[in-house]
């Protein structure tokens, strides 16, 4: 036999039919665009993905060394977290959102929320369900209906609006066939928060409707004025889910930690998916969340001085790209409306390909973006300033200074 | 509104279809009972789940946590995972395996090679294609492929044959709806090596009938006598693919670190299905695992030094159940028949309920198992030896030696 070389070697499978419309998620496409310019020589600032830039608390940090270090923590640990970290989240439900969840039966640990998105379409969709997604919204809530067989029926979100779903047009087009809503106030990419009173609204609507209504929660604490849960609505458990995550407010993302809250009989379900795809998480990174969960008030205070003083500088980029925006905005990016004559895609190519700072087009996260664009905070005021000197904003902001 | 107790909370959504047949994993229900068990006061030995009770190599945690303690390594990390992990990959499989990859294109690293069955499911398979899984086999093959809508078709191994596959007899029962075959050489829970030309008859199996052929490949080091990769036959790239693990030779069970291999446009497929359900792996994970490839022939040496204690006195706990064995197994657990008259389930909950040693019966990997028991060797000498006085193992050995 012959060695085939690896070029030539053609697939004797196609693709599978759920693969059909799903690209490769964005980002991991464009990252790779990124580099390879970065390869040739290009200096690209990245304010497009909300990774966060600064490291976890120190304590975080040396509750993993510390459990690494013992020969106990490397086997296979249970798929459903252990006690302390489901004990230790729903503390920190308790103090920071005033729900109370049951530690043993209301919390699922989950390597990062990304996953849970998953694990409920594969554990409640069968083909033909619809699914409510936003429209502009994070991508993923389309590729895992689709991936499971279910059908996304996108809900346009409006700035006239608030970004809030229209609940009574949502109702006059017909519910039958809707399974799941996803939701996701603190909301990316528009960064709207959720006014009171809507989430029981919310709650009420999927009751009517009998609908599964899923909140996905990592923003809760960045920048907000309070923090807010689904699940706080009184009899929210009969119909509602949660996903919160570690990736953002502990500025974990890489270690790929959140968590599923809701009623024990949803999460049974979940696990019974999630048990047969993965196992428990590594012991140390277990470890390091629960001392994550414990940290006070303070630490997001401290992290939300860091980010307002971002902000302004992001705003003022904003400014330069003759974008305007909402001064309420919630969460870890700043959304702007792109100047008439031009849309989103083309603001951001022009900034990538003329400019070498890449910011992310609106259009991405959905038809109802694409006229806006999108900041991330996730890099230093430097690395800020100096996008905003790339494209002639320091300049801009100086001619105003001399009144110019 | 009243607030509702969580106990009474009725899902309004049925499970999916897809999992109308898919239980919780076993293990994910047996390690609960014997907690359980344990929380009532009864010291259960666990001699049922194959996680290495050892810790990995120094220098793999220094790694960890020397990565750890960076400031830029906690975001996100690319789907592909870290080019340095990579080519340690590929490094790996030139040095063990002498098979060349390309670590830009060949090499897929996962959060653990179970994820992989599961992304390789949902990657090619579409509702009604058939996948052939061996029985016994490892469980997950079975719920990933009706998970991902396929129909699982088992093809029976049996002792006479050497545990491997009759191919004749299944190219005589039509494999026309065949789209994946699921191999597992070194084979859990049979301990049987691929005897050397089988592999290249396996892949012209695959070829003539147009088969997706995946080797599952975590046992390649534990207790063997070769290291065998089911790409080393020339040509395999072409209908082959191959999951390696971190899991169990490296000491990492925990840590989730795994890795898919073979020809680019098949790992492409499954990166659009994998990017969309997880991220990429926390970087300091990547740098110690890019340490563990790198350990030299040594370590595995002692490695096997050690299991190879165990399984003596593992084999003498089958002994003393009365059960048969053959005596050229390989990987991390013994396979053995059980007795006339009773089964693998009798002989374990006998162990389990009488003696407080929990061993796995071997009818949870197939019909075709039900008649064996598995011991795990991931239990240090003593805990074997105190399971052999438990089973009244010693006392036998103390007769024998007595001449009576």
């Amino acid at each position: 036999m012959m060695t085939t070389s690896p070029a030539t070697v053609t697939p004797i499978l196609p693709v599978s039919d759920r693969l059909g419309d799903t690209k490769e998620y964005y980002f991991s496409s464009k990252l790779r665009e990124i580099a390879q310019l970065r390869a040739r020589g290009k200096d690209i600032l990245n304010l497009g993905i909300g990774s966060p830039d600064l490291p976890p608390a120190p304590e975080v940090i040396a509750a993993l060394t510390h459990s690494a270090g013992r020969s106990d923590t490397h086997g296979y640990q249970p798929y459903t977290g252990c006690p302390e970290l489901r004990q230790a989240f729903a503390t920190w439900y308790q103090n920071f959102f005033h729900v109370d969840l049951d530690p043993a039966t209301e919390l699922l640990p989950l390597m990062g929320s990304k996953e849970g998105i998953m694990h409920i379409s594969m554990a409640f969709l069968n083909p033909g369900d619809e699914v409510l997604i936003p429209n502009p919204g994070y991508p993923t809530y389309r590729s895992a209906t689709e991936l499971a067989g279910g059908t996304a029926r996108t809900y346009d979100l409006r700035a006239d609006q608030g970004w809030l779903p229209d609940l009574d047009a949502l109702a006059a087009e017909g519910l039958g066939r809707v399974k799941i809503m996803w939701i996701n106030y603190p909301h990316m990419p528009t960064g709207a928060a959720a006014p009171p009173d809507f989430f029981a609204r919310l709650i009420a609507f999927a009751r009517e409707h009998q609908i599964l209504l899923v909140n996905d929660n990592p923003y809760a604490f960045i920048l907000t004025d309070s923090v807010q849960s689904l699940l706080a609505v009184p009899g929210a458990r009969e119909v509602a889910l949660e996903l919160s995550s570690l990736s953002k407010a502990q500025n974990m993302a890489g270690w790929r930690v959140g968590v599923l809250a809701g009623a024990a009989a949803y999460l049974q379900t979940v696990l019974r998916f999630k048990s047969n795809m993965d196992s428990g998480m590594f012991l140390p990174v277990q470890r390091a969340a629960t001392v994550a969960l414990d940290l006070g008030q303070d630490w997001y205070d401290q992290l939300n001085t860091t980010y307002r003083q971002r902000r302004t500088v992001a705003l003022q980029i904003m400014d330069t790209l003759g974008c305007t925006y909402q001064r309420d905005q919630v969460g870890l990016f700043v959304w702007a409306k792109t100047p008439a004559g031009t849309d989103g895609y083309r603001t951001c190519d022009r900034a990538l390909y003329d400019h070498d700072v890449f910011i992310t087009p609106g259009g991405i996260f959905g038809t109802a973006g694409e006229d806006y664009v999108r900041i991330s905070l996730c890099s230093p005021v430097g690395v800020l300033q100096e996008a905003l000197d790339r494209l002639g904003g320091s300049a801009q902001v100086r001619s105003k200074a001399n009144g110019q």
